[in-house]
């Protein structure tokens, strides 16, 4: 609820930045009481939204913040999926759709500087126009921004090959609690000239500072891919065939994962032919300029593994068409029930039959139904409950299987999250998973970045 | 010298660690007074060399130099160019030659375990047994370590295409200033799951902590490879060639570059007909399983450019020969005159011919030799200054030249250090490169993990 506490934080930003780039109506705030984490609504509401356009804005903003101890959280399209936009505590969100300059995209250097609010399919195609390539490819590309996948240190489907955004990070500009600038990294492939204070805000979720702009590294773009996409009649076959392929020495930029019930919602969602009475599905993307070699030796690996229906598509409709159907797999299951809880689970590639089979163990003995895909070359699972939230039975089930999916996962050497992160929806379970002095030097770095906790408070750590 | 302290300090750390595993005698001190940084000598001895056999040695050690405050520095292979492992406030050098377990070496999961001694040669050798590939390959990684690769933020000649070690740090296990272990990282693939401590640690040259163990990601050995050499009569036509090849969008695993002096030096040092009559060549090595589409692209890009005496190994005897007149570039300047200075400036790509040209003007300017190699994939430029630095004049002229490239290279938008570190010998110029606020955060980075500063104490900055 608004409080003449939120009037005033308003109505002060109105006379440091023009008034249109300040939200803070009932109707207006309402908007960014949530972001893409199902069911939760912020525990008390923003107090003011913000539009930043220049790196100059942001500083003002955190200058005023920090003066009246105003919580501070970043937007960028609101697709967390762990409570990581939420103002649980008020207070400021700096919406970044404002900032999407694109700059200083060089051929040679392979290298692009892009603001915080940059869309991560624009810069895709920005950078495609030069015949170069930012492989950070996340589900929700066609809106999720840099600024956002550099918080949660995202990933995407391609990391088998091209590994993660912090494998493309050269330097960022970051701005301080107290609205300082710091220019961390460099312009340059290597850097041995210091501390990697970049590396350190990649995957720390506004809590540290405020990332205002970044410098990537790009690669050539691939001359050609290829999609084969295969099904089994067992779980088993299907993840143990991923490790064929790792044995073959073949380097996919894809392997991706989908079991019957995401197979299944899929097809009802979006009809695309897709063989529902099997088990579980691989989707294999290989790029490069030796297709027909990569592809009949993953063929073979399949075969030896029992796969059935496979289907290789080679033109880029086709992909696109396969490609279409994974990613549809959250919004499909969104439409089975009220609420689907996505989570993000990985263990070393080797223990990836244990995890699948168990969580859907989980889940049965709780009686819920789960949707599973998963980038599984990475050994990345994404179990996509399904349930009502409103139902006390479910939600406490749901809550039991949670705890027990990250109980597995830790068993089997595995981490809470591989590219979602911890939000607020996970901070409690980091103290059974993280090393306790792990633990201890993250408070450290926190207090000595944001000592008056005004950085996305209550996120990754339940206390400061 | 040694004091009355320094035996007491030896002495002390034999009653907490087996006696044969501490060194304090003068003669065996003397060696570690030392390492590859030409020309320089620590300002003050170590009173005791200890080599720990486990991680709780290493504790032991830390508690034992935290409570009394005395410095500790790491030692590899003592290959730093920086003065890295130089003791110049005395105290305890950890010599992690005992450390060198190479474990849960993992076909399917593609990681290994690795304490810090092990030398990157081994490492390798031990992962192509099972087809597997360890990237980073500095020039002297056949008894260079992995704790110091770590230390430093190592590339190598394989960065255009594999990235440095930053890329395969998935944990560290590191021991703090005061003996207590953080696990930093994980064991997966991907891990979002709070700050990535590990990269903070990776180039940290010891500053920040001791790391013990890493968790490396490895990629499968590429299948075949092909070394192709080539000559020009202008440094610029060998630069813009390698712009010219990555306009073509190729991705070469090395593109690496050897001047006029350089491939002098070395035919003279072992002969092994390099063409000593050109200005420049280039050293492109490819892997993959379409070489010959590679090749075909790469000549074309080269003679483009106007190359000469195309040569191209196919064979692993004839690449590693080509190899090893790279690789013996540093031992070849230092048998022109007492000291070889290498520096290891780095800029975006496309100003690559104005650092090359810059630096030959600077030398002669300064009437100094210079052997210019470099991987000049990422931009990065080793010129190897070879000269007597007890000669009065030489040494002022290179102390002139080497801040006059430094500013040259930070005009460019490049930066200090590539690859070898900051250590003591650059330290005083790094007020003039990183930014202000960065350095000062870095500053507090330092003070947060080792607030007494006994971890390797005046490297990276000046003052703590």
């Amino acid at each position: 609820m608004l409080t003449k506490n939120s009037n005033s934080i308003a109505e002060g930003l109105k006379r440091l930045i023009s008034d249109e780039q300040v939200l803070s109506s009932k109707e207006e705030i309402t908007v960014y009481e949530q972001d893409a984490t199902n069911s939760k609504i912020s525990k008390k509401s923003p107090d003011a939204i913000v539009f930043p356009k220049t790196i100059v804005d942001v500083q003002t903003v955190l200058r005023y913040a920090s003066k009246r101890n105003i919580p501070v959280v970043c937007r960028g399209a609101g697709t967390n999926l762990v409570g990581g936009c939420l103002t649980d505590f008020g207070g400021i969100v700096l919406n970044f759709s404002k900032m999407t300059r694109i700059y200083n995209l060089n051929e040679t250097d392979m290298t692009v500087k892009v603001e915080a609010g940059v869309v991560l399919g624009d810069l895709l195609k920005e950078t495609e126009k030069v015949g170069l390539f930012f492989p950070v490819d996340p589900s929700n590309m066609a809106v999720s921004t840099i600024g956002g996948a550099i918080a949660q240190s995202s990933g995407g489907a391609k990391t088998f090959k091209y590994g993660t955004i912090k494998d493309y990070i050269l330097g960022l500009k970051v701005v301080t609690a107290d609205g300082e600038i710091i220019n961390t990294g460099s312009d340059t492939m290597k850097n041995s000239t210091g501390y990697h204070l970049e590396q350190l805000f990649v995957g720390s979720e506004g809590t540290l500072g405020v990332v205002v702009e970044a410098t990537l590294k790009l690669i050539p773009k691939p001359q050609a891919r290829r999609v084969i996409m295969a099904y089994f009649d067992y779980v088993s076959d299907a993840v143990n065939s991923v490790n064929e392929i790792i044995k073959a020495k073949l380097v996919p930029s894809a392997i991706e994962f989908m079991d019957k019930n995401s197979l299944i919602s899929v097809e009802n969602y979006n009809p695309n032919g897709l063989l529902t009475d099997k088990e579980a599905a691989l989707i294999i993307e290989t790029d490069g300029s030796d297709l027909d070699l990569q592809e009949e030796k993953i063929v073979s690996c399949l075969n030896s593994l029992n796969a059935v229906g496979i289907k290789i598509a080679k033109t880029e409709d086709e992909i696109e068409n396969i490609w279409k159907s994974r990613r549809a797999s959250f919004a499909a299951a969104a439409k089975i029930a009220p609420d689907v809880m996505t989570e993000d689970v990985i263990v070393p590639r080797s223990k990836l039959p244990d995890l699948v089979l168990g969580v859907r163990e989980i889940c049965e003995k709780y009686n819920l139904k789960v949707c599973m895909i998963g980038h599984v070359g990475d050994g990345n699972l994404h179990p996509q409950i399904v349930l009502n939230m409103e139902d006390d039975v479910q939600f406490k089930n749901y809550m039991s299987a949670k705890g027990e999916i990250y109980k597995l996962t830790n068993s089997l050497g595995g981490i809470l999250s591989a590219e979602h992160g911890i939000g607020s929806d996970k901070s409690a379970y980091m103290y059974d998973v993280i090393d306790k002095n792990l633990l201890l030097y993250m408070k450290k770095m926190k207090n000595m970045f944001d000592p008056n906790n005004i950085l996305n408070p209550g996120k990754v750590f339940i206390d400061k």
